[in-house]
């Protein structure tokens, strides 16, 4: 994918700009406000820009005149740039230019760090759980005719220092043909241990060399969505990957009513229903791939202790009854086929174990992935997805704890929230002097509602612009008719019907903002209390780790702003994405991980919140934007006080 | 089953006889000759006998005139002992007396000897490779909310030391459950590791206490026949036992024959044969001793390498094929699911190893049943079954052969051989002045034929009588019709056609014993080329240890003199019965001997006497009775000596 880079007048600032990607997504990096309410298809024909210099394709719409297209006008959110571009943002008067040249400033994300398979082997570490070994054995003879695993295994010894080696019965039941296919030169496929002095078991064997041939999956097993990976062991790639929607989403949206569902007589279906998703994913990516599915060796899968639970067939009812009880944290290697996978014989199935009934595998391979049990810093871990949890500690400690966030964060109990599918508002600015809108949607289309990302971008630029006040209560009295009381309730609207995919202004309304400050309310006392718990304070943090679907997309001070974050440097955020497939990834390239994660799952303190003494009072004094102890927030105070008092 | 002493006059020899045996099986205990040519259905009426002394019922029959029965004259076929009974032998004249007076002795069979449950008590090797534990666990509170697992295993460390504990997936599917059913109180089943630093695994979890309920199976899994055992081990005893002919008998008669069958595309066929004969064996037993199946923890499996490879699944078409290569020789413990068994989903497979294709797993169980391996003293084990198989050693070396010995000992090649079922001569003796016979059949029934220690018996007789030669030919000008050409070829009648069942004469030919001669030269030149290679002779064996179907009525000094069994001392040959069985049910009892097989397999170095330079001379050596070098046999040469020269 070729960049460019795309400077803004009369601004001045510079950002790059991916080919394939709307000028007007620059304009949101660089923080730069352009009015933009449909969403990006044309429809408002509000963000006007005028291309000052450099090449671009589109942007042309009967919205503007021929004059206008001639001086260089084009629409942001259709204009694709082909070259270094200067773009000039026309404002209504020089007290605009001059105010918003104070406000506009670089958009920071957190920055994307990703364990890789490069690094594993720097660090020494490359080293798969299932690794396979060719052999060209010498063929018996009267005078050496030992039988033919003995063979197998006293070359492996010899030749490979592999000890302790032991087959399964799918070995032998292929070996006396396999051996004698190609003239016993053979490919052996070796299970490792966990312990380094377990047994190393034999559990493939293939005629000839297909050693080049090695492949893992990798699963997150989520409660709203499952991603696979292949993984080419020589490499350490990723030759493929897919998510598809839990099919167990038919029977609930979360853990608890799938709990539910399963205790009415539906664990069998929903045992089956994500075998099914996780099988099609396999069959995408071993397609996409064009790969034979034999040469998959092993299959390595997170989730959180609910969908560990369902997809091996265990019974998860004591999961959500108090004292809260998970079957194990701890699974054995699992054959693929005993769990009805779609996968060789052979192949090993290798579960992330959990550290309670809450905080499940896919955090721990978030802790894993992520490497945060490797350091020194005192790092907050945060997992955001259908559910919440957060982890803090560094390698000689951890505290983790599930955070009772809900469901906005995925768009539930948001009027207008929706994932975040195409048409989704994931990025948004406000005009801080007309309060006019830039919305951005997940796939450029027109607006159909908000993500999470947009929830907190949308409530913190309200706050900033002083449009909500910090009890996120609407200013009442604002030069706007975008601020409005529909059937009691106060709203602003995000984009009205005439601009959106569905015909009804889209709005975001007091009781939205609430349900966000209950969410992050949450996740914020939830790390005061686990830092509480351990003596510790906010002042403490050193690192933030974000993980989940939306994390990308959050602006950083937005996050903070509305008091989801903790206030720290930016560049000490990082984003992993999704953590729980990153550590399903790791561990299938090394079995380091998988070594190691036994004794970092047991060193994970679980706190159950809501039998926390503390916890109660961290939420209530959490309801607030960007909290009631502005003590915890003095970048964002500082920045609302300039806010309020503008330099002209 | 009560037991009383029979005197038979004028010899005045005494032997005990069990109360549901005809009085013939005492006389031929007691090495005293009645002619007796039918078999046993009273048909012929030559087996007079006078009661002096006792109670007696049955031997009445119409071959009888009232004053014998008047006079105490009785049938001892058909006749049966209710208290101690003195018995006169009818004699024809002095000289009759005097001479049988001098031959007649207690015959002499091997002394039974298994390994028990007791001996294992008292060795303290009582230590079942799979064991049920009792745990009252605490219930779960909201300060103690382990997992179910963690929960089970630590208190199996607390209360028991168990360590290194693992689950299978069964387990971890059922725990949740299974815990909360009778209020925390759980029997586990954990599977023991083979090396005392493995992992334990818990393979089962049940509602209760099932302690007291906690059983095995022990198979032989032989050629021709499978007999499997139900064990309780709290007792150690055997609840019930279940033989049966292999059904893979129907497509062929020995190994060979059934490894051709596989490479047909018969393997499939062949290996549900033999799984269908053991699972309606486990029916039975299981329903002899009226146990529920759910509380069999393991079964132990013992078989040839062919027979192993099959029920597995394995292609055995290079055991057959120079240089005669096993698949494998050691097994790991498999689920007996996997295998098609009709037994539990935690119920693991232990096989016995092989040594290689042609000394197998039921050898090595014989080896390690019969405690030969932990012995000082310089043992010969013959197994004798469908296969022949010797191995020789001692605690500290062992050197073992397969003896291509033919079916002659299981009544194939012989013109009236049979398996050793009703009607089958199985036992005999000759008068040595009227050449008449005495023939005991299994189940004391008329004549069918000859089965294979019939066969030893009565070339034995024939032997030391002067009717045949030392190669095996009929002395011709004989003073009885018994002996007779037919057909071009020499034959001994042993019944004539109108007391038989079958209508015909049963007779034994020159060719059957040529085929005798050849088989038992086949074992003994075996015994020779092994100690050779290991630099002893005949005259070094301590001990030999019988096995296999026939063994237990084989009278030794026969076997013996047709130079079958080396000479040695009679109280130093012990008979063991079904080693194979009797190894499969110990290792069943102890871990020990599994701990100790794979090491015992390790030291049997196999002979391919084909190959081995010296056996060629020593089995045209062994082609004579007894055999050609007449030194190796002097108590049968001075017996035969004495025979020829009787002192009046």
């Amino acid at each position: 994918m070729s960049s460019f880079t795309v400077t803004f007048l009369p601004y001045n600032i510079k950002v790059s700009l991916d080919a394939d990607e709307p000028l007007i997504r620059a304009a949101m990096a660089a923080g730069v406000h352009v009015n933009a309410s449909c969403g990006g298809q044309g429809v408002c024909g509000k963000c006007r820009v005028v291309i000052e210099s450099g090449e671009v394709e589109g942007g042309i719409s009967e919205k503007l005149s021929q004059a206008d297209i001639a001086a260089g006008v084009r629409l942001a959110c259709q204009t694709r740039i082909l070259s270094d571009v200067v773009v000039r943002i026309p404002t209504e008067s020089a007290v605009d230019a001059s105010v918003l040249n104070k406000t506009f400033g670089e958009r920071r994300t957190a920055r994307i760090r990703q364990m890789n398979f490069n690094d594993l082997k720097e660090q020494g570490l490359f080293m798969p759980p299932v690794e396979k070994r060719y052999l060209a054995l010498p063929e018996p003879t009267a005078q050496d005719n030992l039988p033919d695993v003995s063979r197998l295994i006293s070359f492996l010894h010899a030749n490979f220092g592999d000890h302790r080696l032991e087959v399964d019965l799918p070995v032998l039941r292929k070996i006396p043909d396999v051996l004698r296919a190609d003239g016993f030169r053979v490919t052996a496929t070796i299970a490792r241990p966990v312990r380094p002095d377990g047994k190393n078991r034999i559990i493939d064997i293939q005629p000839g060399d297909t050693t080049d041939r090695s492949y893992a999956v990798a699963v997150d097993i989520g409660t709203t969505t499952v991603f696979g990976q292949l993984l080419d062991l020589n490499s350490g790639e990723v030759l493929a990957q897919q998510g598809d929607f839990n099919s167990q989403i038919s029977y609930g949206e979360d853990v608890i009513s799938r709990i539910v569902f399963s205790e009415k007589n539906g664990m069998a279906k929903l045992q089956s229903a994500v075998l099914k998703t996780t099988n099609q994913i396999i069959d995408r990516i071993v397609r996409k791939a064009a790969i034979d599915r034999d040469n998959i060796t092993h299959i390595t899968l997170a989730g959180n202790t609910t969908m560990t639970q369902l997809f091996c067939g265990i019974n998860p009812r004591y999961i959500r009854r108090s004292p809260y009880v998970p079957a194990s944290t701890l699974y054995p290697p699992i054959r693929a086929v005993d769990l009805g996978l779609a996968l060789g014989e052979h192949v090993m199935a290798l579960f992330y174990p959990q550290v309670s009934s809450y905080v499940g595998g896919d955090i721990v391979a978030g802790v894993m992935g992520s490497g945060m049990y490797r350091h020194e810093e005192l790092t907050l871990f945060m997992d955001i997805g259908t559910n919440a949890e957060i982890v803090i500690g560094n390698k000689d400690w951890m505290a983790c704890a599930a955070c009772s966030a809900g469901p906005a964060f995925e768009g539930g109990g948001i009027k207008f929230g929706m994932r975040a599918e195409k048409g989704a508002i994931e990025d948004f600015s406000l005009d801080p002097l007309t309060l006019e809108p830039m919305n951005i949607t997940v796939g450029n289309v027109g607006v159909r509602g908000i993500c999470g990302s947009g929830l907190i971008n949308i409530v913190a630029a309200l706050f900033e612009a002083g449009v909500i006040d910090n009890l996120g209560k609407f200013n009442r009295d604002l030069p706007t008719d975008r601020v409005r009381e529909t059937e009691g309730i106060w709203e602003y609207v995000l984009a009205r019907a005439e601009v959106t995919q569905i015909g009804r202004d889209v709005v975001l309304t007091e009781i939205d903002i609430d349900n966000l400050i209950r969410a992050k309310g949450a996740l914020y006392s939830g790390c005061m209390t686990l830092l509480d718990e351990v003596g510790l304070g906010i002042e403490n943090l050193e690192r933030i780790i974000l993980a989940g679907g939306f994390g990308s997309y959050v602006d950083l001070e937005k996050a903070m702003m509305i008091g989801l974050l903790p206030e720290i440097e930016l560049d000490r955020v990082t984003f992993v994405g999704n953590s729980s497939l990153l550590g399903a990834r790791m561990s299938s390239l090394t079995n380091h991980i998988r070594r190691e994660v036994t004794a970092v799952t047991r060193m994970m303190t679980n706190f159950e919140l809501s039998e926390t003494a503390s916890f109660m009072d961290h939420y209530v004094a959490a309801l607030f934007l960007p909290h009631t102890d502005t003590n915890l927030f003095p970048k964002v105070m500082a920045r609302m006080a300039a806010r309020r008092h503008p330099t002209p």
